[in-house]
């Protein structure tokens, strides 16, 4: 259980001591927190620069044994840091700390450098209506909207009831406009958690959602002479339509199978883009960490800002979830969530954690904008982090989720034999492409609509008109029963000849 | 009961009825709610035209035996309606509908346009932390917090519990920009009764107060090219601060004893202003009818908008509340009012009704800012407006803070002697004008502070500094408990010598 000497090079901080065992209280944890607690303790140790960009790693055999884990433990460790881009590996060759950390008072100093960019993808804000059946729909594919069934109806009547007893009188009064402490104290220790960013409750504002954020930030950058933002092409519309409306025009920056292509964001002029990086919107595809160390490179070069919207970053279900880029560099990400999808859009309750360089702009942009978010819901949210009510909803949700995504692949598989599902196992969306001989997508789309099935087609998101005939879908089926899933893919199949 | 012939000049409808006869089921309501009936029928005959302007109406003894009511009931509705700005007298010389009104669809023809203009003047809009004690404050007198140990808590929870229970799923989902349609119902049936204005649900938009109706209209005008708007002076500076936050420069525009003097606003250029004029902020008065007529000819004569803040219309103490300004012109008066001080600031829960020429524009700048506000809070508003809860609450609100105000004027005239209290018997504050033999007005704030009791200044609310050594105070009290009113003005008096 004590470290051995076998750290590899640069693996010793200043004082002297192997950096390893900044991982023993981590390794002492109870069995079944052990390899989050693992996780969570190389991140911090690679953040504080205790680990320095290219230190060679220890074997996963010679860490374990260093530890006393399982090594299975510490090949999960390294692979979930791998992805979220705190390390680097090569098959066979070793794992290195990357150099896309950059958290100020850390030393995670950093090469990178690459002149690259990733890939913009954007959900968690929408408009009005949507997932709203309209006459004659039978059954609405549209993504977007969670179960609404699902919202903890007598649990959050019971946080609302102890939340009246117990708030003190001047709780009712003007709020502070950067939210409820209680509630910033509790979303910054859960999304540390959750989604391993560096959450300073200081550093997080309460506001009521994604939407928000991003005019927020729209305002902001707009003030210090920003012009232009760009956005994931294919992307959500309403990221462009939010920025206009603090006087931002939105540069389409294309995505291919891995993030941003860094060429065309190179030469595109923005200093400002919003992304999806963890289960980008509507692609599915989850960034990989060189796209995402080259996206920081690119904001570092450019001394611009990276709005990550995490509209649905809990929800992943073959393996844990990535952890978001601000954890990388919370002075270049400005990380931006919501409880839009755990618990129900209509709440307008959401978060975003604010660079220190920006944060005093973005407190009296919200302070002009309404004074800060109702209190009661706040104070009913923050108990209900506290109390493990949120962890429970997440929990529940993921699980209905997680089967209702199977429940289409298998209708997809039956009824439209030969359709591709790509993107992640993740979100409440995926994308699918059904051979073109169900088509042509116009006509596919048409006849759908005709057997009262709502669906969308990719090209509604972004600028691409792929010319193969195939029909490229974006199926929402998180608000939908199992059996309600395979009705409509089987309405479908009929409509089309399938 | 019938009406006789004894219709002055002009009385008549295009159809030959003596428009008395739009009163009469007025006259037949039961007799506790006749007044208000009749008030409104009559407001409502000016309005639709049928009543048109220069109609002289006949003798309140005439109308009262024509309709079979009191002659008290009569004199009452025509010193309210004139108050108001629907009709103009002279004593002696008669009653005439004025030519204030101009509601879209009626004939309240108008002939006005004098050029003149009213008072500004600011308040339902104020900056964090505001009647929160700081240390040693031992009695806190600074206005803007109502008192928030009113607030209905029980009745509140009572009414989350039943939203929770009878809301349908899909209210949970993403909202209408403008608001819960149940709620704009009851707020418009609600602000029609109580303040007279026209409210047509579909042009109420809920917004989380009257700080956000003022920065979604100021985008809105800023977006179609004005670039200042006019504040009352004295007011509040919020006001400017959310204008600016939006683009637009604030112009101070002088008041008088009876609203904005018209000639500095004519001379301001500006075609927007923010005014208070049922109780104004922070001088107390209520605007006379002719500056309201003037500032609404002065609107149309340079094709701009009034921004009416009714921040405390509720609350009057000596007479019925004067109706809102918005019933005389709903295309050129902005109306806002919010739960702030009826209920509690925290919840962020207000409205404005916006002529129909903004309207788009405004409910879209709503959704670009946050999609729309939280639907819970939202149902639980319109269910406690619908059951008679809303009314409730104001009337405990109003005795409470009229006998504040009662026990602040009693303390005064105990401790400070000589001291005057202008303004109307309305809202939740009173300028005090301390005699200069208690000043100068910086010893006498200093040795107030270093008694533990925070005042705030007239002078901070504007630029005149009048030259006569008066000590003028801007005195909050409905937040106070009348034994804490009176040992706060005890304390006062002890350091300044009264």
């Amino acid at each position: 259980m004590t470290p051995s000497g076998t750290t590899s090079g640069g693996a010793a901080d200043p004082a002297g001591q192997p950096a390893w065992e900044l991982l023993l209280p981590a390794a002492g944890a109870p069995a079944r927190r052990r390899g989050r607690a693992l996780q969570e303790a190389l991140r911090e140790a690679v953040r504080s620069g205790r680990l320095a960009a290219g230190t060679r790693l220890p074997s996963t055999r010679e860490l374990a044994a260093d530890l006393g884990v399982s090594r299975g433990l510490v090949t999960e460790a390294y692979e979930q840091l791998t992805a979220e881009g705190y390390l680097r590996g090569a098959r066979g060759a070793g794992t290195w700390v990357g150099g896309a950390v950059r958290v100020p008072g850390g030393g995670g100093s950093g090469t990178g450098g690459a002149g690259g960019t990733a890939g913009a993808d954007g959900r968690g804000v929408r408009g009005p209506g949507a997932g709203v059946p309209g006459p004659g729909v039978r059954v609405d594919f549209r993504p977007g909207t969670p179960d609404l069934s699902l919202f903890p109806r007598s649990a959050w009547a019971a946080a609302q009831r102890s939340v009246l007893a117990r708030l003190p009188h001047r709780a009712l009064g003007y709020p502070d406009p950067r939210g409820l402490p209680e509630l910033r104290e509790a979303l910054a220790g859960m999304l540390a958690r959750r989604r391993g960013v560096v959450a300073d409750p200081e550093r997080l504002v309460v506001c009521s959602g994604v939407a928000q954020a991003s005019t927020l930030l729209g305002f902001v950058l707009r003030a210090r002479g920003l012009r232009t933002v760009g956005v994931e092409d294919p992307g959500s519309p309403e990221h462009g339509r939010l920025f206009a409306s603090t006087g931002m025009e939105t540069v389409w920056l294309p995505l291919d199978g891995e993030g941003l292509r860094p060429e065309p964001l190179a030469a595109s002029g923005v200093r400002a883009v919003v992304v999806t990086p963890s289960h980008q919107f509507p692609s599915g595809i989850g960034w990989s960490a060189g796209r995402r160390a080259a996206l920081l490179d690119w904001a570092r070069a450019v001394d611009g800002y990276v709005l990550e919207d995490d509209y649905d970053g809990d929800f992943r279900y073959d393996r844990a979830p990535v952890g978001a880029l601000q954890g990388l560099d919370p002075e270049r990400v400005v990380y931006a969530g919501s409880v839009s999808k755990s618990l129900a859009p209509g709440l307008r309750l959401g978060w975003t954690l604010v660079p220190e360089e920006l944060l005093d702009e973005v407190v009296e942009r919200k302070r002009t904008m309404d004074l800060g978010n109702p209190v009661l819901d706040q104070a009913v949210l923050a108990e209900f982090v506290t109390r493990g009510g949120y962890d429970r909803q997440l929990r529940r949700c993921q699980r209905a989720y997680r089967e209702r995504r199977d429940a289409l692949l298998a209708a997809l598989a039956e009824h439209l034999p030969g359709t591709g599902v790509s993107g992640i196992a993740a979100g409440l969306h995926v994308i699918a492409r059904v051979p073109a001989r169900f088509g042509p997508p116009e006509r596919f789309l048409a006849r759908a609509a005709g057997a009262g099935v709502a669906l969308r087609s990719l090209e509604e998101y972004g600028t691409a008109r792929p010319a193969d005939g195939d029909v490229r879908l974006v199926i929402g089926y998180a608000h939908l029963a199992p059996s309600a899933i395979a009705e409509g893919i089987g309405l479908v199949a009929g409509a089309v000849g399938g």
